[in-house]
């Protein structure tokens, strides 16, 4: 399946995308996309429905981030060998986890904004992972079973406020609008072999990065079990797991967003995302 | 007023402490303390009740966080110079953000979990802001008309995790039971100038931290601008503002948390915390 929520920020219904690409409501099922419907067996109840028979949503409804109420916002580090290359960072030994405040998250075309005098804004494709159940110590072999679907994330970052302005990241990562998330939630069970996933990002229609999930130094099972060391994973936590290279950080000379710019990016089976950049407002 | 919120975990019901230390509920007033409730309004609502009327709550229940569904729990890092001198680290020259999982928060007497094989789980004593309103890019003047009020918060470390696994200090900090929150949440109304108190905490009743927020080295209306630069504060954000010295991983040699130890800590005005060390249980 693949799950969505639509309608304006703050009060968007839960829907889902049917064979066809039709925009279908789940208004009258659920009351919304979140920590309550994404277990294996409030899951299997959405698989049951027979989608022709859902209200069919007119127009073209804009979409917000298909989980409501993320928990935790969890990002890996340099988990693509050639992007910690072109970042000059060595290849980490384990995986470097850090958080991104949940109120920069948003839907997958709304614009990104840039911070106030900011000059370093940059972007980053990742496969995003929800999760479906409670994770604590759990097993690599065990980790996708708690994995509700994945998702298209861009880590938007502020350079500058990341690496030059203290030694947490979490200042340049969590800034508001740099979490796009969407647009769809895909069940874990529509994606064969999550780890042979083309992905790929663009700026103004010049490709920028092109990457392989296959590629990533530690596999989305092996983050979900090496997370769950840490803290207790919860439904509806997202986990974005890296970038491919191509980020405008890694480029000579570097290359970030300026007002005006348009992103798109995508991952094969998981959508595309569109975001236009805009000038700080209050 | 002193606001909390009693109960079992997860169950929690609004309160407040009483001129003569009782506990009365709140639950046919408010459903809960949280993002609604710390607006100036909302709190001028509750400022108007008479607590002679509230009912009063028999026995000693369990005290949860008294801020229901906090969004972000934010921390900053090396805001006492002392502290920073037994970290062996330079003195920030701007303030260090980084953020605690917010599946961490727990009441303020409820026990602290080492994580499995962890040998580095170490103490901090810290002032808690609650925010009350909206804060983006406000001025340093205006900060602390966003804060609804203090509470103390034991920022729980496991250093190994944070110091040794990472360049990035979230892993070492979020893990579960690592922030207790409270006694109470203190109206800022009723903290004549929250950069003169006190605060200690024991372990096994030998006292380890003595210090007084005097010491910051960017105090709170400071800190409250500050982060508000980088991301929107919502009501029931909470901000840990930094530890004073005494901390185990500043002894010679270094002294971590053991299965049975008791830390007790508190803040001038706030209230106190009592947490016993337990060995993980799933």
């Amino acid at each position: 399946m693949k799950l969505v929520r639509y309608g304006q920020a703050g009060r968007e219904k839960p829907g889902l995308i049917d064979a066809n690409g039709k925009l279908r409501s789940l208004a009258a099922v659920v009351p919304d996309i979140g920590a309550q419907q994404l277990g294996a067996a409030a899951l299997a109840r959405l698989r049951k429905l027979d989608p022709a028979r859902l209200p069919l949503v007119r127009g073209k409804p804009r979409l917000g981030c298909p989980v409501a109420q993320v928990g935790k916002f969890i990002a890996i580090g340099l988990n693509y060998a050639d992007h910690a290359a072109e970042a000059n960072a060595p290849i980490p030994t384990e995986p470097i986890v850090f958080l991104k405040a949940t109120s920069c998250i948003q839907g997958p075309d709304d614009p990104v904004m840039l911070p106030r005098k900011s000059v370093k804004t940059d972007w980053e494709v990742e496969l995003g992972v929800v999760i479906g159940t409670r994770a604590r110590y759990v097993s690599r072999k065990d980790a996708l079973s708690h994995v509700a679907g994945f998702c298209v994330v861009n880590d938007v970052s502020e350079r500058e406020y990341q690496l030059e302005r203290g030694p947490q990241w979490d200042k340049g990562k969590g800034c508001d609008t740099f979490g796009p998330i969407g647009p769809w939630l895909v069940t874990a069970d529509e994606i064969a072999n999550v780890q042979r996933l083309d992905m790929w990002l663009d700026v103004n229609g010049q490709r920028m990065q092109t990457g392989n999930t296959r590629t990533m130094i530690f596999d989305v099972a092996r983050l979900v079990s090496y997370v769950s060391e840490f803290m207790t994973l919860l439904p509806g936590d997202v986990i974005a797991t890296g970038t491919p290279p191509g980020v405008g950080l890694g480029m000579k000379p570097p290359r970030y967003l300026k007002k005006g710019d348009v992103i798109t990016l995508g991952i094969e089976g998981l959508g595309e995302q569109r975001q236009e950049v805009i000038a700080f407002k209050a």
